[in-house]
């Protein structure tokens, strides 16, 4: 195997370790790490909160735990994200990779911010680290999106949730019960609760269908439910919704007579990086017009027709998406993709 | 290998040839056939026209041309549809595979018409040849599921075809162009069109598209272009339309004043065995609703909105489709499925 594709098989294990991170970081992004001593893995580690240690740090200490100090100086260390060069609320990875004797560093995706993008390189560099940058870097790319939506564009990513059938109705007749999506569908989007800090709804669909919006299952335990929010422009929410008096109750934002763009700099300002926008059409299509939806995650029903009530675009809006990809989800097709135009809050 | 998969390998050979035969063979269905010995093909053949030789007349005259007579004793022959027993246009295929003494018959479908189940397979065991029935029945099932529908239902089966974006919007802004789907689902289309008999339009279609109907490209050289039907229910279509004066007006049928389930049974009086509409949404929903439509074929555009025009379905339609199945067609997404619930004409 040439040593790109070997530097590749690690690297993938990184991007494995980090993406157990997602939901978890924020404002920090999801890193991971992997020491490598010849053919095998001595170290392990992913971000596992803001505050708490970096990937770097733990796979070295795990690497130290494992095959001891001295051998470190024959080792490879794996990351998904430069290394960071400043002090935070931790010490500069660079300083404890340095440290720590490495021969090789290998890194994924180049650090978004501008006020450090190669610093962390240029550090390790100067003290004669052999440094390979860009391996998998799409893929790692992909695992910071919220983190890089948050650096440059000063507003959290934002990930479009929407059901309908084969032709597009969002409503299903009444005999035909409540759910569009099928039970595989609805654990599918289970998964992305899990990658979001926060859930964003308007008034409407929470008169209409009082959610709960938590994390349920295995995926839950251990786990902070992510923030509910209910973006509404008028009084009269029904207070007995499960929203203000379930068990987290605490963890419900209602953000009344403020506009989407507003909401959503409030919820950056909280640490959010992710939201979860499962509203009705009206709200979707406002922020589809708006530029303010990154990501589409679309589950059709295989059915034909429905009762009155379509997916809704205003005006002649054409919103274009990329990277568009389908999969099955039990019985029903998950569209996916990303929109070409969104909005920046800081240019 | 177990002989159970290497059955399966020869059929699947048997499979391909048979599809070469999709929209030229109607009324009949399109069958393949190869004989093997040892493990070698060592004769193919595909039903090609109606009133032609049989795919297993063929596939053993090419194996007496290249390995002789006497060998075919020690023969296989695998076919995809059981052997017929009666005389019709030409010789039973049961007395041709008894007099070249064949060791053994494979066939993945039985016979679907009720008057022939099962007849060629009790000649051939009455004879002493060892019958092996179902391989790859699923797949043969499908490939001849127009002439199914032919014997069984009395009409021919029909594949709508249509296109929308993610949001269901059938129409696009002027500024963005006529098409909706890509270069590439447009040359997809061109695959559906080889394998049907006929495209039905409704006269809005007509008037609004103008279109030609036609196969182009290398898929069709040699091969007869489809019927183009036009359903109406009024006078006054344009006469100057390319369908009433381009170089293939022969080819053009109009029905006018009758109903869609009239004009299926004049096509299926015609030979027809398969119909691609491509017609507007009204006449697709109608369609769907009178269970008319056997399989759907939806190109959805990378795109979110539309101008005025949505995936229609009359009242509360919900028509559920089962065997659904999503693939990228270049930047567009395909969904395929068919209709649980379809139409007879016979019971």
């Amino acid at each position: 195997m040439p040593a790109a594709t070997f530097d590749e098989t690690w690297m993938r294990e990184a991007l494995t370790l980090a993406s157990r991170g997602l939901g978890l970081t924020s404002p920090n992004p999801p890193v991971g790490a992997v020491v490598v001593v010849g053919d095998a893995i001595v170290g392990e580690g992913w971000h596992q909160r803001a505050g708490g240690p970096h990937a770097e740090v733990l796979a070295l200490a795990d690497a130290r735990g494992r095959v001891g100090d001295e051998i470190l100086s024959k080792a490879s260390l794996y990351v998904t994200l430069e290394p960071c060069s400043t002090h935070g609320r931790t010490p500069p990875c660079v300083d404890a990779i340095l440290a720590a004797g490495l021969a090789r560093v290998v890194v994924a995706s180049t650090d978004p911010n501008p006020l450090h993008t190669g610093a962390g390189y240029g550090l390790l560099r100067q003290a004669g680290v052999e440094l390979t940058t860009g391996v998998c870097e799409a893929e790692g790319d992909h695992l910071i999106r919220f983190f890089s939506r948050r650096i440059l564009d000063g507003r959290p990513w934002v990930i479009a949730k929407t059901a309908a059938t084969l032709s597009g109705h969002t409503v299903l007749p009444v005999s035909a019960g409540p759910w569009i999506s099928s039970a595989e569908s609805r654990e599918d989007v289970q998964g992305l609760r899990r990658q979001c800090d926060a859930i964003l709804i308007g008034g409407e669909t929470l008169r209409r269908d009082n959610p709960h919006l938590t994390l349920r299952g295995p995926l839950a335990e251990g786990r902070p439910q992510p923030l509910r929010v209910v973006l509404t422009g008028r009084d009269g929410l029904p207070r007995e919704s499960h929203l203000f008096t379930d068990e987290f109750s605490e963890r419900t934002r209602l953000h009344q007579g403020i506009s989407l763009r507003e909401s959503l700099t409030q919820l950056h300002d909280e640490g959010v990086s992710a939201v979860l926008l499962e509203s009705g059409g009206r709200l979707l299509a406002h922020a589809i017009k708006e530029q303010l939806v990154d990501e589409l995650a679309l589950y059709l029903a295989p059915v034909f027709g429905g009762g009155p009530g379509h997916l809704q675009a205003p005006g002649s809006l054409l919103a274009d998406l990329k990277n568009l990809q389908c999969t099955m989800i039990g019985p029903d097709v998950r569209i996916s993709g990303e929109f070409s135009k969104t909005r920046s809050f800081l240019r």
